[in-house]
């Protein structure tokens, strides 16, 4: 229970970390928090900035639940028994600008029973890519993750390729990043590391993008986009079906959808275009051995 | 085969019925078609509208597919076999006024190996209802059902309260209407009726409220409540997760999404506004019993 305590007080801690950053760079506009209890057991802290000048909506939701879990529910999750514990932090920023990447990030800790285990990631969803972004986002989390054990980036960048991926669409989400799941309890520093490079694995790229400019077109094709963003949420993403599945609060786990989306039926864009290039970089690429 | 042949073509010609009726209504804009095919087997003709004076997209699909089904998904079907072959009609129209209701409707018949049936079903989605054409859409239905089996309204109005269910919203997705399936092949008759009497369902009541003034509280209000539209959608629709498993065409499957969609967190209305007031429509009631 020790090593819980730790996590709780460490997600607790890096929601403020975060959410200070971003206020920092987006000074137009404040988080605002709404703290919430769960019937079943725990609660969080929901925070939520709107209409800055750099994000149109930025979720940072800190959680700390605890109950029993539906039995069908269980039998997918380690550990033994139904008496469970979850806690975390889960961002999505979705920013104004359709030249800034919108990005995820999730660091989680949870027990089932005796069994105790970390899981998160991070991964960007550029509209317009640029290579550097990528690649310093890619590089970000080869650093942390070299610092702790050689094998997880390969490992780690691979399952993330693989879990953001819509079928029906054959594309992945964005251009990856890293994800984990079940990671034993001694791992626990570099979840720590991890979580704590968030800010330098994404602001960097906010600041390169912020100031360029973009127009009606951008912005439409931001919103098209951004409604594949809801498809995988809804259609594919565990975090969202566990916290759906464990009475979770609602308005919390959908604060992740976009402000504004926008589905046309069928839309074509002309050969060469930007907009037309960009399904060729939502496929798994080595991006940091191709040089 | 006959029975086959014949829903194929009753199914085909109602997609033109609705379509000219359609048109006839919203005079300013034109469906256009899109023939496809799909590579297992089958394809079919996706129409679509946009940007009329009444309907901000309309979409109505007329699809015959047919082939292998994936084991774990023939499981939860009757039959037997792998074999199967669906056709109908799906459409979901999202008029441009909060005034007017969404609607969607269904129509099909599936066989899997030498096992047929039907199922279908419309419902009726208001952002401001209003007594009387709730009234009229369940009348309608209950005039049809009645005149084939007296068991058939109370079952498939309950069946569509049950099945239009948001459970982590608690409501339904609107104020209800019909849902069966697995419908034995000797109901075709009804299946007939029913599905030629939808646009009596429907169009009066958008002939009653399209030249309603709205303004933007409306319309913002419309495209936040469109996000419960996709949520239902992408978190909960069978025929959507069919098309998804049996490799259909996705453009034509997400057709149903709406143009716009808003998703504001934790968003509240004034008590007593009619905005407020919306979630104690979105309860199973006996509409057509409470007099």
């Amino acid at each position: 229970m020790e090593m819980q305590a730790e996590a709780q007080a460490f997600f607790e801690g890096l929601q403020t970390r975060i959410c200070d950053g971003l206020e920092a760079e987006d000074a137009s506009a404040r988080f605002r928090g709404d703290a919430w209890q769960r019937p079943g057991g725990g609660g969080g802290l929901s925070r939520v900035l709107v209409d800055g000048a750099i994000f149109e909506k930025a979720g940072v939701n800190f959680s700390s639940v605890h109950g029993e879990l539906k039995p069908d529910f269980a039998a997918s999750l380690p550990g033994d028994g139904l008496a469970f514990f979850a806690c975390g932090v889960s961002l999505v920023l979705h920013p104004k600008s359709p030249r800034v990447p919108t990005v995820h990030a999730n660091f989680r800790c949870l027990r089932r029973g005796a069994t105790l285990w970390f899981g998160g990631g991070a991964d960007l969803t550029p509209y317009y890519p640029e290579r550097e972004d990528v690649l310093h986002f890619h590089r970000t989390w080869k650093t942390v993750c070299d610092r702790h054990d050689p094998t997880f980036h390969p490992r780690f960048k691979k399952w993330c390729d693989d879990y953001f991926y819509l079928p029906h669409r054959g594309e992945t989400r964005g251009i990856g990043g890293i994800f984990f799941d079940q990671l034993p309890s001694a791992h626990f520093a570099f979840v720590r590391d991890a979580a704590d490079s968030f800010l330098d694995a994404y602001l960097p790229i906010v600041r390169r993008r912020k100031e360029e400019g973009w127009g009606e077109r951008e912005r439409q094709f931001q919103l098209l986009r951004r409604g594949r963003y809801v498809e995988f949420n809804l259609l594919y993403d565990r975090g969202t079906m566990f916290g759906l599945k464990t009475d979770g609060r609602t308005e919390s786990i959908l604060m992740s959808l976009p402000p504004l989306v926008r589905w046309e039926y069928d839309a074509q864009f002309p050969a060469g275009s930007r907009e037309a290039e960009l399904p060729s970089w939502l496929k798994p690429r080595d991006w940091l051995g191709e040089g």
